[in-house]
């Protein structure tokens, strides 16, 4: 499993694909922006042609897209990749995409002889770079343990959530939490704070209390409260309103599709879209504490 | 501080008054109801005839009441306990109730040379049973710095929210969060289980991720995923569905009179109305996971 | 039923005054405002000094005021009006408060050999100048029967909701409806705008199918759509958003009192308020348009 | 226009070919299920051994298929019905099916030389049996005018709601809007009831007010209010559970799509997933009252 073929070096793909050539891979790159394969032949990668030159003579196809349709459109069809890929070749998607997506190219790859995990990952662009991410994984167990050498050259907790397109499911569920509980403590520290109540000492006593939540450990969206959270750098960078809308998008699809009543998911997402179209699209998710204060 | 008067002992207000004299408190007690007072007698405590008869002669009163009515009526008014208590008390209140009468108290006992905090509870009976409430202060350093030795007989944590009333306000703050969180975790659990994941494999991944919080940490909705938590004996005892109403609505009367938006707390609130009125009142509130369950 | 007291001359109940002037009665006004009541003295009321004093020799007491606490402040306690009312007067408090204080006015009223209902108005500023009004009424049928020559004189409408403070619920209910059909029309004619249709299109096939209301009978919130309504006027005067907002105040307080679920009331109540705190608290409530509309 | 193909023969296709042939249209029809085309020839149809066979040498192809799947497989594909269909030919597809699918059905049927419009029905099973159905067409003027003589023998009501995919959209957005105005209604009228209110006054006073809507005019939730409602009949019959969440599925999906913010509608369509699961999916929709009802 030495020899790695990556495809799209984006924000996240990037930066992942050079953690393995630091691990000592041998990582053969793709992308339709030039600028991006620049960086990594820089960094050391070979820079292939195209997606299938990038996939040929490799033991493992790595690949970080934005979306279902550009992950389905890549592998599957009479031109898609698992018709250039070797038998026995193991396949890792780290995309957010739909389960169904997922589940849809792993068993094609499974009946061209190809095994597949979908290996999605929270951490964002920081993480990747770190290469601290948190990979939630779907697949079997032969192919995690295959590619666990590579996933921890890239990130630091491995998560098993169960067959293929459980790593999207359990990832999607976990931010639709997310964004349950970041939206709830900023509205109950806004009443807090409207009732007087100094936000960090409220902070504090929620924290150990049990309204405790990852938000108030860490990642505390009133100004001022947490020195490292991007709530007291204006919101800057961190995870974008936009990104959480898409994955809230694809915890909605997921919903409709098993007819799951969601009713709070739905109506966080409902928020960040509004908070989005209000301008906030590309600052962090946590700035949902402005749409609760008065301008 | 050895001589305590205590009025109000139901389920919360009994097992405190006995660990008051454990710990070697003198203790006059006051309840409408003639066998709760026998209870403590038979502990120790001394039966007053009255209220007023229950506040001679003591350093400090301590008061467990149902609701602001029952609080404002038993201080207030021409006739009320505040005109019966000799200047220099310490009152600590550990009803939970609206800030909005807290305060109203809290002034009235200052202008009749009274200090006075407010000290809501959680923890539930098997906490006042065992000593292990945690309780939210507003008021004074000095007061709280009085009343301390008694909360610590009572109590394992004591948080200091603020001034006169911001105990109220950081208890039903953290009562709205959790409500949410518990409704959120729920949700995701199940649009997670609809897909077909393990519940207990979901919640470990969520716990140690960004959706981490405190359901998750000790009380999980999901019946058989952790053995101590209510839903595994069936959502019996634990922290009632009536009783997590009657918090949301001081966190929505609270809201009303802040102007605070409050979308994921006015839909929890909702939601438990919906599920109370389904006949779960007098179940433990992480039942919430049935209302997202197919019959 | 010749001579009147007519408390409260603000926005509504000023040309409302005004308008039993032009229909022949006799009406002595007060308010704190000065210069309101020189403008009813400059149409023909007899000013009074005191609320005391506007109610001496009258058939009938009406009061128009902002809120619960001035109307329980207005009437009851020692120095309160009943006390200076002469037994056998009818009272018309046209405020829109809580029903809870409407009942316990009433109540002391009874006690004072007093009669009294509730009349609650919709139609706005306009409708009070025209003589347009709509009132909703709690109270006996006889109290009713008297009133009614008035009320005609200054609306068009008179529904009989109930008893004592049923006018108050009836309209409460009414105009959380009112939130909830405005804010879903909104959010349904945005789905089909974006989606590339015509939202004039739309609304005409939406007001004669099941999504059928009166949004889109009369108010339709789309800018253009409808030349009359206050869309089409960047939603200048028309009922404001500030209002709405007091009005679910009082129903959500009512849903509390009553153990009501309420999740799309309770949801548009804060969008209304979030919506409010962006800016738009004093323009008309249509505007929720703009909250679903992207920047 | 006198030789239809007709495919699709359930509850709602069956009595709308029915009708067609009623008033004089020459019809072919084919279905899956024999019972359905066996209930169609003893009506005067000819069946059709196949979906290919049921559009030879005809001038117009209706189709009633119950989800976009089902509409894609029919049509699209090498094997698909356009390849089969004469140039020339008219297609009505009234299924309820998402917008995307209807433009990409829509798209390739002109690729093959045919027009199409789609014209999803509202009316239920009474309107197609009564010939009352109301259709909401998307497409061009052409087809529609082509299509208004059939549309005519199987409606009353016929809206054009722009090009392909429009009549979809109106409908989606109608019927989020009516679950909006469904729940807010029983949400209202309960809150009513709780405070005393006689629900038929109530509803009474709210439809002549500006909570007005389709509901309180023809179909109130409220058991007894109106004599000819689901409600007072125990919601049997009607517009299903079931099937107001299949609808509101698309309403979501296209507000996924199109990243609109439906806080409204994505709470109606929580609530009625709830009340499905509590085993009203086979019962009126207005049945959402009892949602709100206390058991």
């Amino acid at each position: 499993m030495k020899n790695v073929g990556f495809i799209g070096l984006g924000n996240m793909g990037g930066p992942m694909a050079i953690n393995l050539i630091k691990a000592g891979f041998s990582v053969s790159v793709f992308d339709l922006v030039p600028t991006s394969v620049e960086r990594l032949t820089a960094a050391g990668a070979q820079a292939a042609a195209s997606a299938e030159a990038a996939v040929q003579n490799v033991d493992v196809v790595i690949s970080m897209l934005p979306a279902s349709k550009h992950v389905e459109s890549l592998y599957l069809g009479e031109a898609g990749l698992l018709s250039k890929i070797a038998p026995g070749t193991l396949i890792i998607d780290s995309s957010t995409i739909a389960p169904e997506s997922t589940r849809k190219v792993a068993d094609a790859a499974k009946a061209h002889g190809l095994s597949m995990i979908d290996a999605p990952v929270s951490g964002g662009v920081a993480g990747a770079q770190g290469g601290t991410l948190t990979f939630i994984v779907g697949g079997s167990d032969t192919a995690l343990a295959d590619a666990r050498p590579l996933l921890e050259a890239m990130g630091q907790n491995i998560f098993h959530a169960g067959d293929a397109g459980a790593g999207q499911v359990a990832k999607i569920c976990n931010n639709m939490l997310l964004s349950v509980l970041m939206s709830g403590t900023a509205e109950a520290l806004q009443l807090g704070v409207n009732n007087g109540l100094d936000p960090s000492v409220l902070s504090e006593i929620m924290r150990k209390s049990s309204g405790g939540n990852w938000a108030l450990e860490v990642y505390n969206p009133f100004p001022g409260v947490m020195e490292t959270a991007p709530a007291s750098r204006d919101y800057e960078g961190g995870f974008l309103v936009d990104l959480m809308i898409k994955d809230l998008g694809l915890a909605m699809a997921s919903a409709l599709d098993t007819g799951t009543a969601t009713p709070m998911g739905s109506l966080a997402r409902s928020l960040y879209v509004a908070h989005g179209d209000n301008g906030f699209g590309q600052v962090d998710f946590s700035s949902i504490q402005k749409f609760f204060q008065r301008d």
